[in-house]
């Protein structure tokens, strides 16, 4: 008998129907005879719904009380969900972030969980019930209401994983696993049976929406197997899990992409020692999350900074960066809305040389510009045009292999 | 400086306009120096969307899970207050049930209030917010979310209001307070500006729909002076307090009625003790609430037993007695869906003979026949045809005069 935490995301309990047919499930994973741990986001478009709500209230609605008001929306799926057990005679009880003992810091809107004390749930599981928690929601130190920013169920399933030792955490979504590319994109993208922790953490970095950064990082520092897979189908899906040998054999796993970012270049920048740190401190202090960042080589002493951060963010970070021209002695700044990243992503990288040297050929090849470069010991990013960026996705996944079954071998 | 409790039923919080309304007369108590406790319902028709999606994922959906979902509704509309509160730069915090320290028996649904534990309530007015509480929830001594049925955001308020030793507890709804009768019956009904705690607790028993009878039972046992009074108008409404000199001039304060009801009659049963005991402890243990009971003068050793019930209950009831008849020896029974109840509420009635003898002439002068008559110390009620019941009601409240201001002395 295992321990299964299952986690069912928005689309999975968007209306009656989905809760109905998350419970059959359910009841058939409990009837196998193991132990279930059921965590659920909010229904469908709720939590948009309720965000509209406070919008019209308050022109900026407080961050205790926004928390308070969107928790609201795993109350309702919750309860739902476990109603629709209960009339499968399976016997199921709900518990709150709260109840459940989901413990996190003060920060109201991505508040960390702390700790968890699940003593509740276990003494439910041995009395026999499919325990079902609210996903995204937990309890501060101060015992207000807190949510844990994007992707925050998922981080309550991992971190429910890890503190009942769970066998596995089976994230179910609206897609079948992970890709080597998006579908949307590339048609011929392959579902990959395994990926590791590192490679799953870089896709998530750079576009892979499949699963939030935060929660793999959780599942990493744990050591909890993530099984990615889809409500709709239940077919299996994406393991996440340690690297091992039968992973060796990949080179590059996928290639990501995120339209999502924009880029700054601050221009005749003098390069002085000291600069970019009041920069990139300016913009912390802001809470700007400032992504990919290059500093051209000086021209007699004049130089430039372009950094990469989130769209929603621009508006914030132009407003910092235009007090800071002056003292920098800068002779001004440009804002870019019409970038994209692409990324390749590969455990396998770290002991082939020449994947960059490839991957630059390949975008040659297509006549797509490469703006800015970074890479990490598994991954390689370039910044591109975003008109470019399909083109660009579809190219590195054929020379790459991904399609077939070389598993990302060079082509 | 007072302190007052603020309580808002679900129309007076029905959309965000309202919320805004009513944060704005909220800010202006504040800022006339009171310290406030706001008592939320859920928002207009929310509760009603929650019951619906309930029935859709479950045939008899679990109590405990039900209480969980039907939580959510307050939960969104104290967060929605306290958002346009601090809007408008008045300090205000939320606090659900469980976190406001009601506590409540383990009766899922229609859970009693045991106990208030207050402290956090107490700490954050002191701090200066305003206090904004979830109405109708608590938490049970079993750790679980509670609800308090019908009218519980009343009684929340109530309870605060005692705990709090609060100076008033201002009940705010969509009527201007407590009439002489229901003005949609009788156009020329008057608003009461006072009413005794045995006048409302009679009201609220024989349809007076202004408080839930469980509120004023709280308010009577611990004297907590409510106000009843719109949020549409914010004109003073009604006082609902301890009897004084001032109430005695009104021998009749009110006529109700009520057409909820249904009867049922069990014919030919042998008059022999303990039959009535056997028929309604049958009842009391399927929790059907019975109201009105009249037996028939024996005759021959063969008797009748009539009793009212809500019309929900009828079906739970008619299955009782069907399996009781055998046993009882009786030759059978009936249900009349097509009645209904008037009653005549007045403190004075006690010290002024000859008020039941008006009331039976009036209705014999409308021709008005009475089925069951059940009389109080302050409380006359008949039994008729629920189509006669809007003329009885008109005639009642013009014989008594409570349209002009001999309130209620005999005409």
């Amino acid at each position: 008998m295992a321990l299964v935490v299952q986690k069912f995301g928005g689309t999975s309990v968007a209306d009656p129907d989905r809760i109905r047919a998350v419970a059959d499930h359910v009841a058939r994973t409990r009837r196998q005879g193991d132990d279930v741990v059921v965590v659920v986001s909010a229904m469908g478009k709720t939590t948009d719904e309720l965000i509209r709500l406070a919008a019209e209230v308050s022109s900026s609605p407080a961050g205790r009380e926004m928390d308070m008001l969107l928790t609201a929306g795993e109350r309702i799926s919750m309860a739902l969900l476990c109603m629709a057990l209960i009339d499968l005679e399976v016997p199921a009880v709900s518990f709150t972030g709260s109840q459940a003992g989901i413990v996190t810091d003060t920060t109201h809107g991505k508040a960390k969980i702390l700790e968890v004390r699940a003593h509740r749930l276990t003494e439910a599981l041995a009395a026999g019930n499919v325990v079902v928690v609210a996903g995204f929601q937990g309890v501060s130190t101060a015992l207000d209401v807190t949510t844990l920013g994007r992707g925050g169920s998922d981080t309550t399933a991992v971190a429910l994983a890890a503190a009942l030792g769970a066998d596995a955490c089976e994230i179910y979504t609206d897609v079948t696993g992970v890709y080597t590319a998006d579908p949307r994109v590339v048609p011929n993208a392959r579902r990959l049976p395994l990926v590791s922790y590192e490679e799953m953490l870089d896709m998530a970095a750079t576009g892979g929406k499949v699963l939030a950064l935060r929660s793999v990082e959780f599942a990493r520092n744990h050591s909890v197997a993530v099984h990615v897979r889809s409500s709709f189908t239940w077919e299996p899906g994406t393991w996440v899990r340690e690297e091992d040998e039968s992973m060796e054999a990949a080179i590059i796993s996928g290639v990501t992409h995120d339209t999502a970012e924009a880029k700054v270049t601050i221009t005749g920048v003098p390069d002085q020692v000291g600069i970019a740190a009041r920069v990139f401190r300016a913009l912390a202090d802001e809470a700007v999350n400032v992504d990919m960042i290059v500093q051209n080589v000086s021209k007699s002493g004049i130089t430039d900074i372009s950094f990469t951060l989130p769209k929603d963010d621009l508006k914030k970070a132009g407003k910092v960066i235009e007090t800071l021209i002056g003292d920098l002695g800068a002779t001004g700044f440009d804002e870019d809305n019409g970038i994209a990243r692409v990324s390749l992503i590969g455990a396998g990288m770290k002991t082939h040389p020449g994947v960059a040297a490839t991957m630059f050929e390949v975008l040659a090849r297509e006549g797509v510009n490469i703006e800015m470069i970074s890479t990490s010991s598994i991954r390689i990013s370039c910044v591109v045009r975003a008109d470019h960026v399909e083109r660009a996705v579809q190219a590195l996944h054929d020379a790459f292999g991904l399609a077939d079954g070389t598993l990302g071998m060079l082509a």
